[in-house]
């Protein structure tokens, strides 16, 4: 069940117990920083994404920098914001069933609470929830931008939606959630920009079609890091839902630049430590983090720092390492950095963060919301 | 955190909330007795792993039929195991650094705790936690007998650890680890014939250099739900580890026996119960359990008893279906269970067991070893 830190404050990084999830807090401040500085000509507002970081205090670092609240995936997720302080939640996501609803109607008691529909069933379900708890909810309609998984056809499907969400007393229409997930990872800006190009025309098309219906539209939010720069400079998206852009990770660090090279500008943040356990030959070690500690549903991690070494292998509890420089070969005991393949569930491995600065711990902060999935 | 449980007893299945980690029961208990019945005239031992099922419940019904305890991965797991009852606990790993081996060593004033040594600096790291705490710890010597992971070669190497062991008046020898993980999921019997064959005669070609050394060798430990039965017949192991046969998953029903068909006999009992969230177009659907709810490192999930249905990608908290047969479309709201690609990891994403039989609830177990990797 819930495990206890691996560390105090004030513990030198190399005592840390392994595998644990470390914050580099000077990468990770700057990166927080960085997204504030980037959006703020555009006039997109932040709703950064908390299935990233599952953590109220990473919301609330964030909003003090100016977002204007947390997006979530899950109704578990939206509970533990809302818990820990957070007062303004979209769920960028469909929520269905009759016992999920009235657990995101209640918590519009303490916070601003909004949900995404894609079918009118779901807005009659919502509508429902609503006024079994005496709320007003807030949907907006999730248009397919061109991911191809949730979300209506943009244009007359989505005002129908809209329609029946404004013929509701209990619901409030909120706008368009149009997040285009599969061009995150688009290696080329090329790519990027062509996916994203048409994600607006979907957009500005179901723009048009709503204003054709006299239905304002407050809202147009999506965005992932790695195209949020496309979408706050588009005119049309209002709500960047970046959230991995707080930590990065090895897949996003394949993302490239307009001229070929790696995507940089935001740091590497977040890491796994660990230790090698076993060092049986020379041209390997083995590490006490797999796939357990360190998700592997986008790639294998890194070796932080360590050009000569590579993570080859991950089995449950278990890391594979290919010593390929004899001078960089590891030492049995010693503790490694990993560069998580993906951060988001790599985050919901651990109880705790680990946040580390100049080799000392500073602070532990619980992921709050590990394994709220329902 | 810790997340509520996902149901209650004596509600239908259909009314768990989703995504939630379901025992089929009836199966779960096939599989138990059937386990204890293929070993009984071998003369071999069981010793489950507790990485598949990390519950102390679970442990206790296998000792119930003859288990002679459990073997786990990591220290915390240990405790876990140790602090729920077990009393004969086998790390089958190295464990390393002072922190981790004291608290070991303090698990064996509980338990039986033994652990494994590839390397004569552990072995001294070991005598010493044993020094400290006033106990003597059981050490076994992990032997490479083909996965090419962790342990020294058999044979002059494993001896000389051994002997390392017995000249410390704080440790026991304990025997050999000698499990071939790489051979679990050879597709055929030939391959995995060849491979457990190869472990068998560097097991015995050990124990034969370990009785020249006039050292007693109480244990052979090892195999998997793969092999074990090859292994059991060698007349040479003495502890079979298997774990997955508990549960059994998609990948695990892909390795053929004999004639080529799918090795039968261990029925599936674990299973992730998935909603569908959206139903935007006929050919598709979309699932709440993406692989935050389901691991994909060993492929993705199958869908039960719906031949129409398939699992075509997982997003962190998305599973998309599509939809071959069109009489077979599934309706939004309904529920699906899902057969994991991988049990131990998907098992370890989740808080609660949810134990069902005829459709009903009878039993919430908790997951008490989640997330522990330390």
């Amino acid at each position: 069940m819930l495990q206890p830190p691996p560390a105090r404050p004030g513990m030198r990084e190399d005592e840390v117990d392994t595998p644990a999830l470390l914050i580099d807090l000077e990468a990770f401040e700057d990166n927080l920083d960085r997204m504030a500085r980037l959006l703020a000509p555009t006039g997109a507002r932040l709703r950064p994404h908390a299935k990233t970081h599952k953590s109220p205090v990473i919301a609330q670092l964030q909003m003090a920098r100016g977002a204007v609240g947390q997006c979530v995936q899950k109704v578990a997720e939206a509970e533990v914001m809302a818990w820990g302080g957070v007062p303004d939640i979209l769920v960028s996501n469909q929520v269905v069933g009759p016992a999920k609803l009235a657990r995101l109607a209640a918590l519009a008691r303490i916070a601003r609470v909004a949900v995404c529909a894609d079918d009118a069933r779901q807005v009659a379900a919502i509508a429902d929830a609503a006024d079994d708890a005496g709320v007003r909810l807030t949907v907006l309609v999730e248009v397919d931008v061109g991911a191809g998984r949730c979300g209506v056809a943009p244009g007359a499907e989505a005002v129908t939606l809209a329609q029946a969400i404004c013929r509701s007393p209990h619901l409030i229409f909120g706008g368009l959630q149009a997040y285009h997930g599969n061009a995150q990872h688009l290696r080329t800006l090329d790519e990027r920009r062509a996916a994203i190009g048409g994600a607006v025309d979907a957009c500005r098309m179901t723009l048009e079609a709503l204003a054709r219906a006299h239905i304002p539209c407050p809202v147009v939010s999506g965005a992932g890091t790695g195209t949020f720069e496309l979408e706050a400079a588009s005119g049309v998206y209002t709500e960047i839902q970046a959230g991995s852009y707080l930590f990065m990770d090895a897949d996003y660090g394949r993302n490239l630049d307009g001229g070929g090279a790696p995507v940089s500008g935001f740091r590497n943040a977040l890491f796994v430590l660990s230790t090698v356990m076993s060092a049986p030959r020379a041209q390997t070690a083995v590490l006490d983090a797999g796939h357990k500690a360190v998700a592997v549903d986008s790639g294998l991690p890194l070796v932080w720092g360590r050009p000569g070494l590579r993570y080859t292998g991950a089995s449950d509890e278990h890391g594979q390492l290919a010593v390929a420089d004899g001078n960089d070969r590891p030492a049995l005991g010693e503790k490694l950095r990993l560069v998580p393949g993906h951060c988001d569930p790599t985050v919901d491995r651990f109880d705790w963060y680990v946040g580390v600065r100049g080799g000392r711990v500073e602070c532990l902060w619980p992921v709050a919301a590990r394994g709220a999935m329902g």
